[in-house]
């Protein structure tokens, strides 16, 4: 083997940020990365790497879900990549792969953390969209924690998202009414003429929370199942419209992203409601059913294959871009799942 | 039959009270109940008349768990009495008997509206308390929606009272750690002396939220299970110290009683936390667990009957006493179940 090396780009995460994040909260570093492999290693090159809102909760300097991101280390990040050498005999050179191997181009990884991709099945990138972590966060968020019945009421916020936009066609084949909460009326033609849904609602019009919460209530009628992407005053106008029973399923709170983990905001209490409409509330995080991907993807993958689902990406091209893409999320100007292409 | 009158008292619900519940809000009217008895009537005397948390709920001009109280009305409320005529084969004079006829003297009732007690089992009171609506609702919503396993650790606020001090023991029989948040001293050495608690916390300690919370994850480790029946500033404390899959039961909100159902306060927002922790809240009425109450009795009576459990009562002597004794609730003046014998 000629013993070239790799010269690899890497974003490392090397600054807290407090508001949003950017640039100044990394640094570009370009290195080189030696060829030699030990027995089952694999040197991969990222296609796509994801740009996901969870990784705005770790950068907190509390625990949260999991430890704080550690400073001075690549930027965690799933991306899709090709294998370009290989030391495995599970692995060839120019196999397609998901693996977890964060903001970079090159990486070397064990066999083992690598998960092959069928190419021919569906489009390499769905692998960090719909048959991926979002994705599954959005089937088993519905399924297992939202217990949809036919008929029932289903409100999705940050409904034209990477999950948002899952959830909402989910529940339209589980038979309910669903309608969704997202910013602007290109999101709301999305929700309707794309997914499906059976009315759009834009959180943008209402100058605040009681105004917004009269729309919902003369719209939907009321609320069996909440999926809660978003969290914040558009929660606040969710809540009192719940219905008897309902469930609320919490997947995010990305209002709170920007500052609100580390020092609260306030809002309206409302556990009262819980009380009188004997509902629940479950928060839900991708990693709890990582176990169970396969029951997913045996539902959903065939759905991918027939076009029976709407899987939007929004990508973006460059591998300069990752801190500004992951900006983006918190901007609301991205539809369905983005990606960025490196 | 001799065509005696019953000289009836009569509590009437008047006014809606905007913070605390007192006399200002009832009328206390007297009237004649004729004797006349329908096929399967039964006239009734009270002896124990319940006053329980949700009746100042209920006073909101909201819509709660139910339509508002009516103005006008008798003041409903579970009742303790003793059966003075009957024309029911079902009830003989002198019978003991619970039933909803509120906060009145005498009642005419339909059989089917009554439920016979056996003085030889239990004291009749506890059909207001452990062996009725409170029981229930420590019973099922420890069991059902907090599923205790042994070796956990239990938060109960609201501890000393009602359905706070069952769910104490009933925690404690589960094999479970279990602490108790009440305010003063006098409570705190109730909850660790007399209930087993393994620990007492003194709201009124603490200058706020912060200083509680601190002290709460000190002392506890972390929560398994927070049986909530007070709200607010308690609750603010208990959240962000919750353990992985933690389960919140939402029983009551005392806190919020007093106003904050028609305008809510405002608190730290915490979805993140259900987030973070994969936790569940779930809020919990007695009502919806009527049908299984044999379960419960099959169970709770027998540690009854052995003095296995503490069923601490405090009982106010007087009819005229009623609505104070409601406000004293939220006095936080009782211990265990506070009842009015009339």
């Amino acid at each position: 083997m000629l013993a070239t090396t790799y010269a690899n780009r890497q974003w490392i995460y090397a600054k807290r940020p407090t508001g949003r994040v950017s640039d100044e909260h990394y640094n570009l570093v370009e290195s080189d990365l030696t060829p030699e492999l030990a027995a089952n290693e694999v040197i991969v090159r990222a296609r796509y790497i994801s740009v996901d809102p969870y990784m705005r909760i770790n950068q907190s300097e509390r625990n949260t879900f999991d430890q704080p991101h550690p400073l001075g280390t690549v930027q965690g990040a799933g991306a899709v990549c090709q294998v370009i050498a290989s030391n495995s005999p599970a692995f060839k050179v120019d196999d397609w792969v998901l693996t977890y191997s964060g903001w970079q181009l090159f990486a070397k990884c064990h066999a083992g953390d690598l998960t092959k991709l069928d190419a021919n099945l569906a489009p390499v990138s769905t692998a960090l969209g719909v048959l991926g972590m979002p994705g599954r966060t959005a089937w088993f968020g519905l399924m297992d924690a939202g217990l949809p019945k036919p008929g029932e009421t289903v409100l999705v916020s940050g409904a034209a998202g990477a999950v948002g936009s899952l959830v909402v066609q989910f529940a339209k084949k589980a038979g309910c009414r669903v309608y969704g909460i997202a910013g602007g009326a290109d999101k709301g033609k999305f929700l309707t003429d794309k997914l499906g849904a059976d009315g759009a609602i834009d959180y943008r019009k209402f100058p605040d929370s009681d105004s917004m919460s009269a729309e919902i209530v003369e719209r939907t009628g009321g609320v069996d199942i909440y999926f809660d992407n978003v969290g914040g005053y558009i929660t606040d106008a969710v809540i009192p419209n719940i219905k008897l029973r309902a469930r609320i399923i919490i997947c995010g709170a990305m209002s709170q992203y920007d500052g609100g983990l580390d020092k609260p905001d306030m809002g309206p209490r409302f556990l009262q409601h819980m009380l009188f409409k004997r509902a629940t509330i479950q928060g839900i995080l991708a990693r709890d059913f990582k176990h169970r991907m396969d029951e997913m993807l045996n539902i959903v993958g065939p759905w991918v294959r027939n076009k029976e689902i709407v899987f939007e990406e929004t990508i973006v091209d460059g591998f300069e871009k990752l801190p500004s893409a992951l900006n983006r999320l918190f901007e609301g100007k991205s539809v369905g799942k983005l990606l960025v292409s490196v």
